[in-house]
C-alpha cells in the first residue's frame, strides 16, 4: 500500500528564502569538531603470513596484481567482457551450462543468502542437512526469511547417506534441500552422487554449498543435477574474499519465476542480477556498482584454474591432503574424519591431542612460524585443529612446513601441569 | 516452527557399503566434460581511463597498493586493528561518536539495504523523500521488507524544504524518514540543517544516504542529529567499490533492539556486525570472512581524508566544482540545478545541449579522450550529462581536461541532420 504526495511548486517557492539561508548554513562554513584519529595517520602495516587455516588463503602475485589494477567503470565494455569471462569460468568450475551463472558482489556468505532468499518464500518448507556450522547458518537464514525449516541432524564429522536424505524428503516434503559439500568446520566431504536425482523424484530442489570444496574435489553441477550451487573466491580460487560464484538450474529459475512476492533484497535480487550479468536477452541496466577489483581478481583466479585444469586441481588437492594426513598420523595425531574418502581434500581436521590446549598450539604456530592453522568452529570448537591446503597453498612444500611447525609445537606446547 | 530428526548411528552403519562405493564414484575418477573457456586463457587487459562519471572514480596508487597487499586472516590482531582504524576513520568522516560505526562487506547499495533492513520491520511506516533514483530504490527495498511506504515526491533537480518534510511527517507519521544528501542522478545537494531535530520532534528517525556526498560536502552526523548514515568507498574516499561505511545513533540502536523479528539477513544483521566490529562489550565471534583487501583499501582512503582534513576536502570539492560550472557555462551549456548552493560539489549535471545526442557525446569522450562522463540515470535519463570530480579526481587539471574534451565534443558531435 503506497500513498504519494506531490508538493506544489507554489508552496516550494514560498519556502525559498528560508531554504537559501539554510543552504548557506550547511555549505558555507561548517566546522568539523571531531579530530582525525591518530591510528590512521600512521602507515598501514601488513605482516607476511602463511595462511593454512580454513580461509582466506594466500593470494598468488598474479591475482594480487590483477586486483591492484586501475579501475574501469562497471558498465564499460572491457568490464562487461571480464564479467562474461567470469561467467564462463564459473560454468567451467561448476561444470554447468546454466545461463543463470554469475558472481555475487559479496563474500561466500553473501552467496548463501542470495541462494536462500531468491529460492525461498514465506511458507516454503526447506530441509537443511546439519552436520556442522554451515547447515546451522542456512537454517538460521531460512528462518529469517519465514520459511518452514526442518533440520536433518548428524554429529560433527559424519555425512549424510542417500537413505538419510530419502527419509527426510519423504517425511518433511520440502521444496528445497540444503546440504554442504565441503563442511569446513568438521572436515567432511559430503558425497553428492545420486542426490539430485533423489531430490527431483521427491519434487524438491537441491541447493549445495561448495564454498570450501570447489576446485578441490569433484563437483559436476549438471551431471549431478544440482539446482543451486555457490562458492567463494578465497579458498581454492585463491582470490581475495569479496565475490562469490553462483549458478541456478532451469528448475530453480522456474521456481523463482513463480514467486508471489519479491525477494527481500534488491542488491541480491536474481532477476536484476541476471540482467546485469547478461543472462537474459534484455539490454543491461544499471543495478549497482560492482566491486570491480574483486571481479578482476576473481577472473584471474578462474583463469588459473582453467589453465591448470579441474582434474589436475582435484588430483593436486587429493595428493597433498594424503601427504598431510600421513604426516599428521606420523606425529601421533588422530584424524577427526575416520573414512578416508569422506575427508575434505582442502581442509583437514585432527583431534586436539590429549594434554594440549588448542589455543596454545595455534598461537605458537603464528608467533614462532608465522603460520596460521585454526581451531574448530561451531560444533567442532575445542575438539579439532583445522589445516587448510587450498589452491595456491596446496603444495608439498606447505605440507612440509606445517608438519615441521606442528612437530615443534607438540614438543614445546605440552601443558606443564600434566 | 522447527522439527528435527536425529539419525541413528545404527541406520547409518547399515548404509556404509553403499556409501563407500558412492564416495569412490565421486572422488575417484570424475571427469570434467565442459572444457575451459577460451576467453579466460587470454591475458587480462585493463585500459587506462580517466573516470569523471558519477563513480567509480580513479584510485590513487597508494590505495591500489594497499589493496594489493598479501592477505591476513580476518580475525588476525593486525586485521582487527585495521578495522578499529576504519571505524575511527568513519567516525571522523561522519563527525560522530556513535559506537555502532563500521563498514559493511559490500558496496554502497549493500549499505542502503543494511540500513533499511535493520531499521524497518513489517508494518513500520517509512517516509521516503524521492527526487531522483536513490529515493526510488529505497522505496523499492522498504516495500520488499513489508514496510508501509509513503513517498514525498519532488521533480528531478529539486530538493526538499523543512516545510515539505514537516508536512510529510505530520501527515504520514512515519517511524523512519529516508532522504538522499547527494542525489547523484540529478546533481542535487539536499540541505540537512534542522532536519534531524524536526524528525525527532515527530518521533521519527532520520536515515541519510551520503554515498555521493561524503567528504565532498559538509555532513555532521551528531550535530545534525542524523540517526543512520551510510556512504560508499568509491566516490570521495577514492577506494575501490566493495565496502561501505555506516553508523547508527543511540536512538536507531534502541529501535533495532526493540525489534520483534530478526532482520531478514544474517550477512547484514547489525547485531552480529556490531560484535564483529568490536562495537559491543562481548568477545568477537566469527561472523563472515570479510573482504580483507577492500578493507585495506578503505582504511587507506580514510587515512588520506584524515591527512587532508575534512574542511580542506569540502573546500577543494567546492572550488573545483565552481571552476567546472564556470567553464561549462562558458561552453554555452546550461546547468541542471539552478540554485548554486543546492549543487552537489561532487557531481555536476548539465542539460543535454539542443541538437546533440547525449550518447554521442559520452562515446566521443571515451573513444577520443579516454575519459568517462555519464548520461542521466532513472528520472534524469536523456535529460542530463553528469560529470564527477571526486576525491583523487577533484583537481584543477581534471577540470581543464574535461572542459577541453567537451569543447572538442561540442565541435565534432553536432547532429548532422540539424
Amino acid at each position: 500500500m503506497r500513498r504519494t504526495a506531490v508538493l506544489g511548486a507554489k508552496r516550494a517557492a514560498a519556502a525559498a528564502p528560508l531554504l537559501r539561508a539554510q543552504l548557506r548554513g550547511t555549505a558555507g562554513h561548517a566546522m568539523a569538531t571531531i579530530p582525525p584519529p591518530q591510528g590512521l595517520l600512521r602507515p598501514l602495516a601488513v605482516p607476511q603470513r602463511l595462511l593454512l587455516g580454513p580461509g582466506p588463503s594466500n593470494v598468488p602475485p598474479r591475482i594480487l596484481a590483477a586486483g591492484g589494477r586501475q579501475l574501469l567503470g562497471h558498465m564499460h565494455p572491457e568490464m562487461l567482457q571480464v564479467m562474461d569471462e567470469i561467467k564462463a569460468g564459473i560454468q567451467y568450475a561448476f561444470q554447468t551450462r546454466n545461463r543463470l551463472t554469475l558472481a555475487v558482489s559479496g563474500t561466500g556468505h553473501c552467496a548463501m543468502e542470495a541462494a536462500l532468499l531468491n529460492l525461498l518464500e514465506r511458507g516454503d518448507t526447506v530441509l537443511v542437512a546439519v552436520n556442522g556450522i554451515w547447515g546451522q547458518r542456512a537454517a538460521d537464514i531460512a528462518g529469517r526469511l519465514g520459511a518452514e525449516v526442518r533440520e536433518l541432524l548428524k554429529p560433527p564429522g559424519e555425512y549424510f547417506s542417500l537413505r538419510d536424505i530419502q527419509e527426510g524428503l519423504a517425511r518433511h516434503k520440502p521444496s528445497v534441500l540444503f546440504i554442504t559439500h565441503g563442511e569446513s568446520s568438521t572436515g567432511v566431504l559430503q558425497p553428492l552422487q545420486g542426490l539430485g536425482e533423489l531430490c527431483h523424484r521427491h519434487g524438491c530442489l537441491l541447493l549445495v554449498d561448495a564454498v570450501a570444496s570447489l576446485g578441490g574435489a569433484p563437483i559436476l553441477m549438471d551431471q549431478q543435477e544440482i539446482d543451486v550451487l555457490y562458492s567463494g573466491s578465497q579458498k581454492v580460487l585463491s582470490a581475495p574474499p569479496g565475490s562469490a560464484p553462483i549458478s541456478f538450474s532451469e528448475r530453480a529459475r522456474e521456481k523463482m519465476l513463480r514467486r508471489k512476492t519479491k525477494p527481500p533484497s534488491f542488491y541480491l535480487d536474481m532477476g536484476w542480477l541476471a540482467n546485469y550479468w547478461g543472462c537474459d536477452d534484455k539490454p543491461r541496466m544499471y543495478h549497482h556498482t560492482a566491486p570491480i577489483n574483486s571481479f578482476l581478481s576473481l577472473r584471474e583466479g578462474l583463469a588459473m584454474l582453467a589453465e591448470l585444469g579441474l582434474e589436475r586441481s582435484w588430483e593436486r588437492h587429493r595428493a597433498n591432503c594424503t601427504l598431510l594426513c600421513q604426516g599428521l598420523r606420523e606425529l601421533g595425531l588422530e584424524l577427526f574424519v575416520k573414512e578416508e574418502a569422506a575427508r575434505l581434500p582442502t581442509i583437514t581436521t585432527v583431534r586436539v591431542p590429549e594434554g594440549y590446549a588448542w589455543q596454545e598450539i595455534t598461537a605458537f604456530l603464528m608467533n614462532e612460524h608465522g603460520l596460521e592453522i585454526a581451531g574448530g568452529l561451531g560444533p567442532s570448537v575445542g575438539k579439532v585443529l583445522r589445516i587448510g591446503l587450498m589452491g595456491y597453498n596446496s603444495t608439498k612444500d606447505n605440507v612440509d612446513r606445517v608438519l615441521g611447525a606442528l612437530r615443534d609445537a607438540l614438543q614445546r606446547c605440552r601443558r606443564s601441569r600434566l
